[in-house]
């Protein structure tokens, strides 16, 4: 082939039978792929478009930047049926949309329960009090002066997949897993701040409460305070965003979301937990003879596949990436599986992000799709040996009747118009 | 003390001994922090504010999130005197109000030389041809079928410090060293593209191309085109920004942020450098002798104080967190160095986050200012054991015609009212 020649006789042919491998029909691609310019022996790639022949807008055009108007679709989305109003609510993350672990922070899932408190963090204080010699009242400054770490690790509400218990209902991977998201937190490791403060030897329990109005509160267990619990004030670089508890919030790493009070005001050490409404008749598991679970805080192993999905249909036959996310609340992923076949068979997906500790975690897998119905599974491993689990294993430990900590193999199928369906297998 | 009772008597005292250790004036803390209901015992923080008495905006207020109005300063900036326009010129990246490594895309750095051109994705096109048995056209939907990776990489503009060649004169670090980001980057890499088009075992050079009106290009060699260069969509997880290079660009981790071509169009394979405009008559070294050097790729080990810094300066005496980000275009940082005294003694820093190859890496060290004036360093070491020079150092080999690749140790001045001047030494 001549240099400068390009796409023309030999090139074409072969070019034609690779775009068919990469799944696009060779006929519509000829139309929609070589424009008039094409065939010329100027160098120059087609389609030389408008904005190759004018100047843009100029730098500072936004001081702080934001997306490209062609991806406004890409938003967090509710489901009003959910909750009474929008004040008490949740919205969740577009996971289809999105790539590598990081998830941006303007699209990081909402949930609170007496909407986002507007706070001036120059008046914001926090308290750390109770079992302690020397309580402190500290001003964002104060925090920030104290020696922080940043971390990236996944935030996820334990009432992820909550609506999926009973069966199959959720029309979008948004819905079924979007109560999920990962970023990177800086601040003061909640060991630390109770350093300062000297906690009393017979002290257990901390309580964190936040400064909304609905004063949201959580009791923590005192080894979990001591590992690696943070006092957290940015969030992927910049401060917190006002939902997500500007200007500082807990971060219980790999622990239901729930406990990782935003907008946190106070820290009260004692020596039980102190039962609250959000950790007795909410955030706790339902068992099957109606009794019900307290404090089981960590998000276990889990994965969904984030493409095919119900947003991303399969177009045409040809060549795919089944893509998606692993994460666990124990520790690193170790490996993922995927089927196409309902889990007769399974093959080991390539990781394709780093992997970090309590971090959501990259898979892929190159799929070739033949037009044919497929049921497509994901399977995640974590460091510790668990493996998720199927959806009768499962129930048969924890029954239907709890909205929390549903970490089932989940189960898309592929319809032969390439519509993707939410459906359940045992 | 009685739990529920708080900061008073005894409890008083020691706190605000503890306060003065995080350098803040007792009388002043305690008025500040003292509000009305303070001592009461009823269990409740000081300064309960309207917003903990009151129902916040509810869930979408903003589908796609922003931040709080109080930060409404942390934006990117530019100095209008460095370039005749905006249409060809920089903005910068707030440093100092960064936490972690990972940069928010709104805060990224811009550069650019024809504006940001407006490409609606659907009309963009790659394209691969030369010296390869399969030239290429690719839509966007076509690249997101190849199997991708994603990495977490800093961005540095080779002219970042280029203003400090010849002495100290910018007075902000915003302004010394913000041409500089770190994002997570999700694309395919250029190797599996060139493994798709097949190319001749006779090419070792690539030119990288961008569809905006400057027609931005660059010659890659070969061999980093087969290592690590990756065509990228998506950035911290969403798609890239408009000025980033919406909605393809390469990247050349650790190589200077002009090779990684924005708005990428073409690629096209060949035997030789192409020498165009952005490799000869900008982005060369000029040497001591009026020679230039050309293909000076790899961004060298730098690292800088981000805190204290112009931006933020020393406001009472006592306990502060010297703070800031080192790099390497090599690999990993080793260790940091920091010294308070312009270079006689040298503290090695903490490292406070994860530490990934060719990614900004975040150190700090505690600083007990004491109200002398006092000239604090950086030095960064990377894993090949290459350590950041100093002023003389560099000049004596590169001179100070150059505008690029300035790497130098970098000195902020402490003087005895808090504020932070940038000094140079030798």
């Amino acid at each position: 082939m001549k240099d400068g020649t390009v796409l023309t006789g030999d090139g074409l042919d072969r070019r034609t039978l690779l775009l068919r491998g990469l799944g696009l029909a060779g006929g519509a691609v000829t139309a929609a792929m070589l424009p008039s310019n094409v065939g010329a022996s100027n160098g120059l790639p087609p389609n030389v478009p408008a904005w190759t022949k004018s100047l843009g807008p100029g730098v500072l055009t936004h001081p702080y930047g934001q997306p490209s108007p062609y991806e406004a679709a890409v938003q967090r989305r509710t489901v009003d049926w959910l909750t009474a109003d929008r004040i008490a609510s949740i919205s969740f993350t577009p996971l289809a949309d999105l790539n590598g672990i990081i998830t941006p922070s303007g699209l990081v899932f909402e949930r609170y329960h007496a909407g986002v408190p507007q706070i001036d963090p120059a008046e914001h204080r926090l308290m750390i009090h109770g079992m302690v010699k020397r309580p402190l009242v500290l001003t964002m400054d104060d925090l920030q002066r104290l020696p922080s770490v940043s971390v990236i690790r996944f935030l996820e509400c334990p009432a992820n997949g909550g609506m999926e218990w009973r069966g199959a209902q959720m029309d979008r991977v948004q819905f079924t897993h979007g109560m999920l998201a990962c970023c990177e937190w800086t601040g003061v490791l909640l060991s630390t701040l109770l350093e300062e403060v000297g906690v009393d030897p017979k002290a257990s329990w901390i309580l964190a409460e936040g400064a909304d109005g609905a004063h949201m509160s959580r009791s923590i267990p005192m080894d979990k305070a001591l590992d690696d619990a943070m006092v957290v004030f940015a969030q992927n670089g910049e401060a917190l965003r006002p939902e997500q508890g500007y200007p500082v919030r807990l971060i219980n790493p790999g622990w239901e979301g729930n406990t990782s009070i935003k907008w946190l005001r106070r820290l009260k050490v004692g020596d039980k937990p102190w039962h609250h409404r959000e950790e007795t008749s909410k955030y706790t598991d339902l068992m099957p003879d109606g009794r019900a679970r307290e404090f089981s805080f960590v998000q276990e192993c889990n994965s969904v596949i984030t493409a095919p999905s119900p947003e991303k249909p399969l177009t045409v036959k040809g060549r795919y990436q089944i893509q998606g996310f692993a994460w666990s609340g124990r520790g690193k992923i170790k490996h993922v599986d995927v089927s196409s076949d309902g889990g007769r068979t399974w093959q080991e997906a390539r990781i394709t992000s780093v992997v970090l500790p309590r971090a959501l975690t990259r898979f892929a897998l190159d799929f070739e799709w033949d037009g044919s119905p497929r049921y497509l599974q994901s399977r995640a491993v974590d460091d510790t040996g668990y493996v998720q689990p199927t959806y009768s294993q499962l129930r048969a430990v924890r029954g239907t009747n709890s909205i929390y900590h549903k970490n089932a193999i989940h189960t898309w199928k592929v319809n032969e118009n390439g519509s993707v369906d939410n459906v359940q297998f045992s």
